[in-house]
């Protein structure tokens, strides 16, 4: 099904109803109930043509690619690069050369973190980061810390649980060299200002990263307007497969970056004492890549990009706009971040009556799949005061009804815990 | 399709021909004619069952791994982790942690590089690699070598262009920290001694890895009978997909190496100032895993135990030796490699005639797929004094009569460049 964004109403149930029948796996029961899958932040479902170009590919058009003079490998480089293509254009970057294929997230920042910060930072160097951020956008940095002396500093939150911009301000200094923010935070929702945070740094002539992993899969981002130097996301998390992500950087930086991993593909001449480089992007693609996952993710951008990221982002302000206040509703909850301006997900806890851990356990057994734990943001939680929350995510494709559905079991669990009855108390 | 040893015969055409009906791919016309695929070593196709095991997972249990409380998150990891243990068993590890997933070889080789390579060579140490090393095996070595002053040393050919092991023993020392070789050639087919390679190298206290991509998809390997350090493998070449591949490393070396990659899932606690690491296979997987590749590459491993590695193997060799002398019958053409002991590729040039890149174009006109260029062993070219040869590469689904058409054309091909009838030559 291609989406004909024109031809969609507003209907605030319209888009998840149009869409579901595009995922298979929403359409079971789980321990006798229907899945409601609200584990979104952590990774999204795929539509059956992401799927589908991926099984097309391998039926049809697999081989190695760039180096083949045969049909199958010119196929395959095709749609490997098109793919690309698909990429730079979603985020506005102005050439695919500045698109590299990585396994994930994770694996971007660490590229930038061993080629970018090995190379260029030094012993007091500065390098901010944010309370909120995921392990991803911390430990590589501690890494790169350990080993060149750069010192990190953190920015910390606001009273109603937000990134502190006067903070990051009094943080910024001529020693500060990199900047590395999440776009939205995967455990507080919030939006983050990026793009004055983008402008600071450059001021004192720092470079900027952002994490958007919890963006690009839900609103539209614009790198060139953004201004960012880098930015990375998952592939898994906005409906392409798992074992794809990509890098975007500044061709300018790129190029001056060393390489990170050795091997083929990357290179221009191999000989036994040294080796000169490809261009971009093959420079930071060492070995065979993820072909049919960069080209399901070609995919799954022509699918989103069909929806309108306009038209998604409206559609989840309008879910957690119906979800957050019926999680206010339930007095033993304390949910975390600002609760009227955020992205489609919600964290919260039930400290002191239950643990999040079986709050989600109990929603299971109603086929309903939140998340519990750390969500890998551990320093934002023991700066919470907490070791874990539970997490709804939400995505296009879930609905009123689920979060009605929800609610009633989350009702159900707490009253079950503390043997009271939230159903009644509300009717 | 599941295939039981027991009742195949060893019939030389029956292997191909049971298997071929589970390889879509190879059912289709190229330019008017029918595929021949002999570009194995680049990489191989995909069987159903590994296309289906992998669907399935999409459309019936995706969700992110090892933090989930819920239905899905636990079938995810039970599948990511039941692939882990299929690994193991197929390489005959001590147990699964010994199995770290990485997108490919080359990414493999790159952890051990930089995780164990900075953190234990130092200036005059010697790592001894050889003169055919994939590029893989080559460039990432030059980068720590670069780094930490470390001296890479090569072994050369004997004149029958294989392993010379004599002048191996002559570069093994004390100082020798590293062996890293590749157990079969992809540019010349050879089969290296590895157990006498790695014994000798023990014997130093050096360790060793074993870049086994050519060599795991087709023939049975047992590390704990070769006593190899570390394994690297691609599935990618084995019927699994792209996206995923594997390190084996022995535990108590795997334990006391640094983290390479830093991220979540490779964590035990995250602070702001330091973490602490998990345990293994984790330490190493940083960030959400290649998941669905991963189930998919246990899937691939089913598929060949199924058939069997050493039937595999024998299949192989009996293509081979139906291979070669065909080509030495062409009296334009030179074979790279020893001719009698060899595994099922076979690297050849025409020069002074014909560029390889022309053959390889001209059998892609007739629907034969062959790879052309330096096969990322541009040392190993520049060493035998050519820049690049034309190689066909076979797999377990090709036949004796692929071949026939495969040398039926390659004359024509010659023929048609030289303006002589090779064909009319022969009868």
């Amino acid at each position: 099904m291609i989406l004909v964004p024109e031809l969609i109403s507003l209907n605030s149930e319209t888009l998840a109803n149009q869409t579901r029948p595009d995922f298979p796996i929403l359409d079971q029961d789980i321990n006798g109930h229907p899945l409601i899958y609200f584990d979104n932040a952590a990774s999204s479902q795929k539509p059956l043509q992401v799927l589908n170009a991926w099984r097309n590919y391998y039926e049809h058009d697999h081989s190695n690619v760039h180096r083949g003079a045969h049909t199958l490998s010119r196929r395959a480089t095709e749609g490997y690069e098109a793919a690309r293509d698909k990429v730079a254009k979603f985020i506005n970057a102005r050439s695919a050369q500045e698109i590299i294929y990585t396994r994930n997230a994770t694996e971007a920042i660490n590229l930038v973190a061993y080629s970018w910060g090995m190379a260029n930072l030094k012993a007091g160097d500065e390098v901010i980061l944010s309370a909120m951020e995921h392990h991803s956008n911390i430990v590589p940095w501690q890494i790169v810390a350990q080993k060149t002396g750069a010192v990190l500093k953190f920015v910390q939150l606001t009273k109603s649980e937000e990134f502190d911009l006067d903070h990051y301000k009094s943080l910024l200094s001529d020693r500060t060299k990199l900047v590395s923010i999440v776009h939205i935070s995967n455990t507080l929702g919030c939006i983050n200002p990026i793009a004055e945070v983008i402008t600071l740094a450059h001021h004192y002539g720092a470079k900027v990263l952002i994490d958007a992993c919890q963006s690009v899969p839900h609103m539209p981002i614009n790198v060139q307007e953004i201004d960012c130097d880098w930015l990375v996301a998952s592939g898994h998390k906005m409906c392409a497969p798992t074992g794809i992500g990509f890098l975007y950087g500044k061709s300018e930086i790129l190029n001056q970056m060393p390489p990170f991993l050795g091997g083929g593909e990357m290179i221009a001449e191999v000989y036994l004492d040294h080796s000169t480089y490809a261009d971009l992007p093959h420079k930071f693609e060492a070995g065979t890549p993820a072909i049919g996952e960069a080209i399901a993710l070609g995919a799954a951008v022509d699918y989103l990009t069909a929806i309108g990221m306009e038209r998604i982002h409206r559609y989840e302000q309008e879910l957690i706009s119906y979800l957050i206040p019926q999680l206010q509703d339930i007095p033993e909850l304390k949910i975390y971040g600002n609760l009227n301006h955020r992205a489609g997900l919600a964290s919260f806890s039930a400290t002191g009556y239950i643990h999040a851990h079986d709050i989600a356990q109990l929603l299971d057994q109603e086929g309903i799949a939140i998340r519990s734990g750390h969500h890998c943001t551990q320093p934002l939680h023991r700066y919470l005061g907490i070791t874990g929350t539970a997490r709804a995510s939400l995505y296009f494709y879930n609905t009123k009804a689920e979060i009605d559905a929800f609610i009633f079991s989350l009702k159900e669990a707490i009253s079950f815990f503390l043997s009271i009855d939230l159903l009644q108390q509300q009717d």
